[in-house]
């Protein structure tokens, strides 16, 4: 089967390797469609050390091609989505509900390409295949579906630190498809104003089209002064740092108010310094401000749970896919996404038959 | 009436001030005992920025002397305590629970001192009175009241920002009057496993004598690592910063498992410099790792809650009181807790009469 | 002034009464605006034991006529709307966020007709003016603040103890103003599937408005069967209960999962037996369902966020009103509400002036 | 090998079943002692419908016999504590933490003597034994790991529920062994005052043994009255039912701070009637109570946090411990629990060899 791997650091290539066989507890997917992350493009720049050859790619959905001898509940043939993060749930910080660190190893629930191959390939394995695996209701297409497994799931957690009651006031920052789904997340928590901050044309419109109130472009004007302007001086409840730069985590507690949630989801580690706390925007360790880095829970309840609200047209997050590619030409989508090239969001990946 | 004052950075002196008037929803207070913090210390070191002449000191007990009109419930006489912070529980802040933050503005509960005279004096005035001032049982010593105004209430919001579940495993950094009072915190929220990080001998005994299990002497050995060596590699569930520098700051982070709670009590106003946090024990932002600054919350409330656990001989913190003094000797109280002399820890301060 | 009061059980009259003048820390207001709530009509009925004469109506707009003392940050003039239960935000449980139980009081939050006049009237006085009176902003009618003051207030927190998260399913039992707003709540909170119980058409209707998904009608169908099978066999993951009868409330058992939260905000004052919670649906004690009995909390802080939301658009109550009235026939209002005529929901009424 | 099996309503006996054999997930473990409980009591009268001829027994631990060819981590021959509970850790509600309601099924992840064979035998089978299984450290007697698969556990859930901030008031009725494993779980929480109800000298001794203030005995007073007095009228935070009579379970309502927690762990299964809550005492439905049943939740994780308590001397729940037995006395024992005779709370069946 063909697979999209990455070689080294910075060389990609589409390889043959072996359909995988399931053991017990797992299942083999065949992958109709998937998508690129922007994750995928920290990885190929060395940001985390990876197995050489390792298949890329976490957000994919298919048809279930074999199931492992204790899985039950599950058919061959059914379509599925897997999220992007793949966790055990029996180990004890699974049983904490810390499925996100899976195994008590950082961010242990991200399996693909982290721990073994990924999903950008004709077929897949799932670990714990019962836990994982959420079939596909038939009112959604695989395009919708494909956005449950890491984009909206990773945006809902950013919106789930946020600690939003109603009415509450949120800005987020950056909106590429992670910060768009986090805007999602807040407007759907009932948060009463979202500040967006963007300075992309076309991103600036799918947050205002996905809720945000006013965008903040942070090329125009000092976003944290903006901010504090639009909310009378007194600053946001929440800020979602959806970027992972050392000048967008930093506004964050610039932009709280005394008693406000930070809620980290960018990934930070491009820059290979500590991440700076300013110290009195944090009331000197005083503020009852709250940090809270986060990574997608993964898992089937929440996929289910994320389906229930596209089936039911609370939310369509289609229009962040910019791109569509046959699979066949993942290296051209890849290279766009690493360069940012065309206004590019999000790639449909379409695999034949 | 006599007042020990800051007259500018470094300089403090005995002034005479006249004993305040209450306004309808105030309150005067007789002062009978009193305690210095390491927070006079930071203040008189020029940490935090204050008016001339103020009168320092936040946590004392008295009698009331004088009641504003409009308060109700309280008799002049009665023997009260009242919280080192004293907010007004009527604004925004205050109303969502951030009584710590009253007003919006960065701990804005704490008024002694920092918003206005505070109560190392003959008299003091309280504002908000019927909300902050709590009358102190008859089995409750004033010398055991006392430390229910700041320190108790301050190590138990480190215990609660710990979040810690039955059984769990906590790192308390520094075991001054506030770290010993969050290894209190800690093990009456059932912690299960209690290191206590401290060089100091007498301290390292408080610490034993209030529930720590083992001590780290940070002297003798690298304390992260030894930390992570008496919990099996793992890290623990929570760590307390109790003192306020850079280095007990990040070890917090290296420390805990991830999914951990870093929880803050310590003031960061001494190095002008932003708090780093180490990048890989933070996961590069999706460790799922919370960091929560706190700060005491007042309230008459809280206080008696904390009268109830020494009362019910849970607790009795006056063990960590090391001197005494008359408050004509208060200048010189202040100088030892200055220079850390003569192993003090607290000095109860005692006004005639 | 005229007042619209209870003269005893079953007998209303609009009587004079004197201006009331504040104490230090209240306000008078002029009232502009007003609505009927159907827990008026339980009082008339001698729900709850009232004052002889005393005046009726809790949820009411205005402007500040008179100012106490001490009260701070408003001005006379201004318009402001007070929320139908108003906290002294200084007491033990305030302090707890318990404001609804404001005095540790059942339900002591509740001040208006309950333990003094209310505000169907052309002055009202209003207790802890500074945490109960929030400016209205321009953007908002008075029709429009109205619906914070108590409607959308307790629909929200009915919706907060039914603790939904992302994509969750949920029961509404009976589509009045409160229902209605409840129903509103969820949908705000990421309600990924909602099911209102209603049989009157025109209370249907509102409900699809307000973003209910399905309508079931239980004159039609066993409600309980019926929303067993809207979910697969599985229940809803919370019910609220915003009637106050036996049918509904046990109702509110049978059709959650297992682990499930009731969200009662119905009054169950008027049939006077114990509430009975079914066995089996209850798991024997052992099922891990919470049930949760609110009311709404009151304040300042709450209003502004509720403002909030109407203002960005993200609700508009007023289609609830189905009828106006001038203050000189509110008798013929409440006679209305009383025999539930003409498909009346929520009446507005008008002061002169 | 031999079992206590249940033949049918009122009848028990020893027979001989075949040892079982582990599936890929599971295990089979070797018994060396266990409890017997007072749900055994109740399901042997008809409370609970189970197979004919079901084995007995829930609390049990042992050495591993055999593991399932999936299992990882675990080794034949260590000695292990499974919990009374053992969830599939898998399923949706297992992904929400609701691993007591395992499949969805009320009380689903009670599967012992339930679903099928319990632990009252020479051999027992462990489902999803990775999640299910833990390691007894070598400082821990059996007899004391025996407390943490159901007593502890159990009890702390009632803890849990109670929802206790430092220093608050909780009322724990019947000091049975759940009752008095509350009563530990309060104080481990710090509660600052814990009134325990019992009439039975032996059980009242304990109480005080484990931490109760005070004892109600309400043979003697009535026991809601006497609560009310002893917390000056106000009522207690949190009560706890932890016998599963109407008597009590109304009791809790009526001894309730307006916003206070009722936490039920007592099972309701003997009268044929639905649970009542009386009206006045829950405020109509709007006293901002919050009533939970909870029951075991099962898994490693937890027993772990228990053992360390136990481990770091916290508690010792083996004075609980009334009589001990061999297994070819298990018949005789459960008689006597049957019939409370000779004082009986826990008796420990010791396995040969």
């Amino acid at each position: 089967m063909k697979c999209f791997v990455m070689r080294k650091v910075g060389e990609v290539a589409v390889l043959d390797k072996r359909v995988p066989e399931p053991g017990p507890n797992e299942a083999v997917v065949r992958t109709t469609s998937a998508m690129l992350c922007s994750s995928d493009v920290h990885t190929v720049r060395g940001a985390i050390p990876v197995a050489s050859d390792v298949t890329l790619g976490h957000e994919a959905v298919g048809t279930i091609h074999a199931l492992g001898s204790a899985v039950e509940g599950l058919a061959e043939g059914e379509r599925v989505a897997v999220g992007g993060v793949t966790p055990c749930f029996r180990c004890e910080f699974c049983q904490r509900g810390l499925s996100s660190q899976c195994g008590g190893r950082m961010m242990g629930g991200a399996r693909f390409t982290v721990q073994r191959d990924g999903n950008l390939a004709e077929y897949f394995l799932v670990n714990d295949a019962q836990a994982n695996l959420a079939p596909i209701p038939e009112a959604l297409s695989d395009h919708q579906a494909l956005y449950a497994t890491d984009m909206l799931s990773t945006g809902f957690v950013a919106a789930e630190h946020a600690e939003l009651d109603f009415g509450q006031t949120v800005a987020v920052f950056a909106q590429g498809a992670v910060g768009l789904s986090a805007t999602i997340g807040c407007r759907l928590r009932g948060a009463g104003f979202v500040i967006a901050v963007e300075s992309r044309p076309e991103r600036q419109e799918l947050a205002r089209h996905f809720g945000a109130d006013v965008i903040v472009d942070h090329t125009r004007c000092d976003p944290v002064e903006h901010i504090l302007e639009l909310t009378d001086g007194q600053g946001v409840d929440a800020a979602i740092e959806a970027l992972g730069t050392p000048g967008t985590w930093e506004a964050t507690f610039r932009v709280t108010k005394p008693g406000g949630r930070i809620s980290n989801v960018g990934y930070h580690g491009e820059v290979p310094e500590p991440l700076k706390i300013p110290l009195e925007p944090f009331g000197y360790g005083m503020s009852d401000k709250h940090v809270h880095g986060g990574l997608n829970r993964g898992g089937r309840e929440r996929l289910r749970r994320i389906f229930r609200l596209m089936e039911q047209g609370r939310v369509d997050p289609t229009p962040m896919t910019t791109h569509a590619f046959g699979f066949d030409e993942v290296e051209r989508a890849f290279r766009m996404m690493e360069a940012g090239a065309d206004g590019i969001i999000k790639p449909l990946i379409h695999f034949g038959g």
